[in-house]
């Protein structure tokens, strides 16, 4: 941890007093990290490898290590990332299949892996193999009749209970963390909050393995979600290898960027185009079936329609048939798989288990669509004189596809859920194969995103960073009110002046007494109290450690001692203490901005450059201070929303 | 123009004197636009807008089309670019025909347009319809035969000599900005740099038509580029018809930036998958010759293979085989293109005529890879027990396509030139319409990314942006030095002091003098000279307006008034002129920075807030200035390059 402190620090290291002492340059849970600062200090890094570099062939190895270290982290992220997806893959077919039944011959197996090996060979029989027996076989001996079925039922259910059970109490006792589909906290993290714990290798272990439960059991979630969550695990695990990044947080997000990436691509099968397979693969079949395109081959239910047998037609220009009696059955079981599918996607996502609302969302939409799909294609059918049918509905042309109704269903219900538009076409095209279907899906993602702003700007994982209080500052969020910076800085008018240090007049002890007195995670240091004008900015945690760092290890130093922060030591009176030197842990460089500047110019500021506070000013004179918690407190506030949502600095 | 001057205030309007006056808020040629101030003018506009929409119904209205008013621009802006490129494409078919010969049926139809209504319907006779005259028979009715032939080739010379003559002139006369690609300057421009005309109608007007002329000369450059410059030209256009657009620099940004991803559109023919038509149809037809596969029909030379006649394989499956006369042909044809390409097309991209190098670089990229795909294949068959041969190149197997090498090549060369990557990689991907040939492309991408950056790190359009001297702050650009803002704000050690206003003890002489006397483009104003605490930020474009128009319109303003800034006039002996308020073209809220902040986050200040100039403090006392234009000097300056290069602020 020593180390630690002597990377960041960037100063004159010949001087005993200025050196730095252990874990300066870390935060605290719960808190901002600061953007500006960790991108200088890795800077301050770069630089003192890249000219030690030149001073032997030891260092220059050592120097081109380290600039190797992110191609090391990213592949390694890929490999772990991508075995565990593969490995969740494999336990969730198990254990699906664990549900109805296990393998004699070995039972790790799962039923198809069973079968594998079995010598029926004809199709019919590929799924009756006899080492692969059902609970009702194994249990009671029977595979026919009503209590073979009862039972297989049962254990159905019951295996089914079990996993889910097991899930929640994992989750809950050992991985708090590991609920939900982590998207909300990443992205939070990634704009620069600190959650200790929430990608540590406890949380990787038991979402990986509740993952596989939640799947196999077979509630209505999606894995995709968790699996970003477990790549950013794995990044901050190897990031924490390499002191590079282990030991700046701005550089870990960088690794952990990537890794969400990485984990994106492990979640589709690659990074473009994975998604189709993702579909077909898999926790989503109900989906495929759905943009189904009924062909002269398909057996399903939902393309039971009354062919018109004098019509010899190629097999990919299907024409518009009445529907038959399996496509009417399947349109109530539509409408009930619907509501019963909303209202238990709408449960399971607000349970404390791994769970993502991609694969659901999507089916959701999928059923509306295929639904308004077969009842546009009968209406075409039925009545192809209407006027807006009668141009291009002729008897025997193919001119209502139910499967793309299907398709611009499941687009327009993932976008209005997580308000996605262009990276949802991007899915969308990958997900169709086909340039040909762009446009209807562009319109909904669009269309989609129109109508559920108007309920309320925030998409799922945007909700879900303000119900948890998270310190999340939008990009897309639009600042447009008129307030001004002192309306916003604190102390507001009536409350006691702000908390400052100055520059060398203030003693150890009522420095002591301040840091207890307040919470503020740091202090503007001032010329004097008269002047009030600026000269920098003391972190609390650094200050807490320098003092205690100096009465351990510098002799001389008690209660009494002055603190200075300047280059000088203040002339004091003969008898004074050794006067205690700070300049190390000052920010010469705090950010200012004029109590005339627009909110809007301070929104955009705390944005785009990271901040964790800014100090106010007018002409030279501090007269306040502005946090990331009061911005985005004044936003809620402007927006009518509960100020008191914000929770954290 | 007095319209422009009341949208933009947004102060107390029943105060005569704080009035703003025309031209308020509009910048001079080849300068910078300050981001912050656009933004929050539109803010301020679109405030006024939302409040005044409850008053009436009329306003309500004005407010709904001024909501829809980016809509019906993009669309009108698609139109335009659209029909521009359509009519281009058809004025390229007619006049490159032209340089062969002439329509007798109407002489602005195309060879092919001829011919279509021609009764020749065999497939070889569709090229020689009798209404079609190649200028020989025309002009001395010889259709064969060594001087018909010669009589042709000069004619083509002709007229090709014709149309690039007319090219430069019509750009030297009447548009010298309608020349090269425009992508560099487009790139400053939306990064926020004034240059006036450059996308005015005149531009348009020639731009559109010496790249007709240029592109049907036959000179080896691509319209890609040029295209994106005439989209923005329209974009320029239609946004100068809407008071949201043309009166706010920063707005107009945005319509440009749309605008240019319209261009990138038609220039492609679509936005996604569209590079693939665009190579079929034009400008690029060895392109697709050397992406070919040499499937069984291809009647092409570089196909010319030795076919083994005991081997029935189906068409899309070709084993490597022995190259014919054709392929050896090919190949010093090829090598030769390739030395020609390269020499023409940089001589090309430098001369003053509309020209885009995409399909240019990717030309070369393409011919050196099929050489080394052809190269790689013979060794692969003829030494197929090699070792890297050995496992997948068996007799028989497809196991080299030189098709593939030509992409890779093409991607590579245009990868180099441009540096870009992942853009590069979506193109090649819609280019090749398969996912198959991603990890080649990619891998190619990323290895001419790191060869080129080896000479140097930047791009062609970054460098000619640097040529020319914009100032441009790149995103990518890091900034690694330890300077401090000290060190980079003027004035320097033993230059005169900063140029400053106090806040109400200079007369309006004064300050007529030191603008008389500097060509600073604004200048700091300070409590009094003696504090040198700072109050804020005067333009000098305002202060001379404000001047010009108070010695007009108020009475009692002469050389002897007082200038004041405070909201209060200074107390004055009783015989003093009466003062002249400028408060209202004061801004309130300069940017500053402390003289200890590292130029890193200086640079950083500047490129995510699109500031103009930043004002440096120390304790509250204003010490200096840093204007956009020393922060590009430092940079160039760190980089050991002329820091005089950057020409503009």
């Amino acid at each position: 941890m020593v180390n630690a402190g002597a990377m960041s620090g960037s100063g004159n290291l010949m001087d005993f007093l200025d050196e730095p002492f252990p874990d300066v340059g870390t935060y605290e849970d719960f808190h901002t990290i600061d953007w500006l600062r960790e991108k200088s200090r890795d800077t301050d890094r770069h630089r003192k490898i890249t000219s030690k570099s030149k001073e032997s062939i030891w260092e220059f190895i050592k120097s081109l290590l380290d600039a190797w270290s992110g191609w090391v982290v990213m592949l390694l992220i890929g490999l772990l990332a991508g075995t565990l997806a593969g490995v969740i893959d494999l336990a969730v077919d198990w254990m699906t299949d664990l549900k109805e039944g296990v393998c004699l011959s070995a039972f790790w197996y799962s039923h198809e892996q069973c079968c594998w090996t079995s010598n029926e060979t004809t199709f019919e029989d590929r799924d009756k193999c006899p080492l692969w027996q059902k609970w009702s076989e194994l249990l009671v001996n029977q595979s026919e009749g009503a209590s073979a079925y009862i039972l297989n039922y049962l254990m159905y259910i019951l295996w089914a209970l079990l996993f889910a059970f097991l899930a929640v109490s994992l989750v809950r006792v050992f991985a708090p963390y590991a609920c939900g589909s982590g998207i909300p906290e990443i992205k939070t993290i990634l704009s620069g909050f600190i959650i200790r714990g929430y990608l540590g290798k406890w949380t990787l272990l038991i979402k990986t393995v509740t993952l596989v439960l939640v799947v196999s059991s077979g509630l209505s979630l999606g894995k995709e979600g968790p699996l970003v969550h477990v790549a950013c695990c794995c990044g901050n695990f190897f990031s924490s290898l390499f002191s590079k990044y282990s030991k700046n947080e701005g550089k870990r997000r960088e690794v952990l960027s990537a890794a969400a990436a990485a984990g994106v691509s492990v979640a589709f099968g690659a990074p473009i185009g994975g998604v189709l397979f993702s579909l077909e693969e898999s926790t989503s079949e109900l989906i495929s079936e759905l943009f189904n395109d009924c062909g002269a081959l398909e057996s399903s239910q939902l393309c039971d329609y009354i062919n018109d047998p004098n019509m010899t037609r190629p097999v990919d220009d299907i024409p518009d048939r009445p529907a038959g009696v399996g496509v009417y059955t399947a349109m109530w079981q539509l409408a009930l798989a619907l509501i019963f599918k909303i209202v238990v996607t709408i449960f399971t996502f607000g349970m404390k288990i791994p769970s993502g609302l991609f694969i659901p969302s999507m089916a959701v939409g999928a059923i509306a669509g295929r639904m308004v799909g077969i009842g546009v294609e009968q209406l075409a059918y039925h009545h192809h004189d209407w006027i807006i049918f009668r141009n291009w509905c002729r008897p025997g042309a193919d001119c209502v596809t139910p499967g793309l109704y299907a398709m611009v269903g499941a687009a327009a219900c993932l976008g209005g859920v997580t308000r996605m538009t262009v990276s949802l076409v991007v899915i969308m095209f990958e997900l169709t194969g086909g340039l040909e279907y762009i446009v209807p899906l562009m319109a909904a993602a669009v269309t989609s995103k129109w109508v559920a702003d108007a309920f309320g700007k925030e998409g799922i994982y945007e909700a879900h960073i303000h119900l948890n209080g998270y310190p999340f500052l939008d990009v897309k969020d639009e600042f447009t009110h008129r307030t001004l910076a002192t309306d916003v800085m604190r102390p507001r008018r009536g409350e006691p002046p702000l908390s400052v240090l100055t520059q060398d007049s203030m003693t150890v002890e009522d420095v002591e007494t301040l840091i207890k007195e307040t919470d503020y995670n740091g202090f503007p240091v001032v010329v004097s109290r008269d002047s009030e004008r600026l000269i920098g900015f003391a972190q609390r945690r650094e200050l807490i450690l320098a003092i205690k760092n100096a009465r351990q290890r510098q002799e001389g130093i008690v209660s009494n001692s002055i603190m200075y922060f300047t280059e000088e030591p203040p002339e004091l009176p003969a008898n004074s203490p050794h006067p205690l030197k700070l300049r190390r842990i000052l920010n010469l460089s705090p950010f200012t901005v004029t109590d005339h500047t627009p909110m809007e110019t301070v929104v955009d500021i705390f944005r785009k450059l990271g901040l964790r506070q800014c100090l106010v000013t007018r002409s030279g004179r501090l007269l306040g201070i502005i946090t990331k918690k009061d911005v985005l407190r004044h936003m809620a506030q402007m927006a009518n929303q509960d100020p008191e949502s914000i929770m954290f600095n």
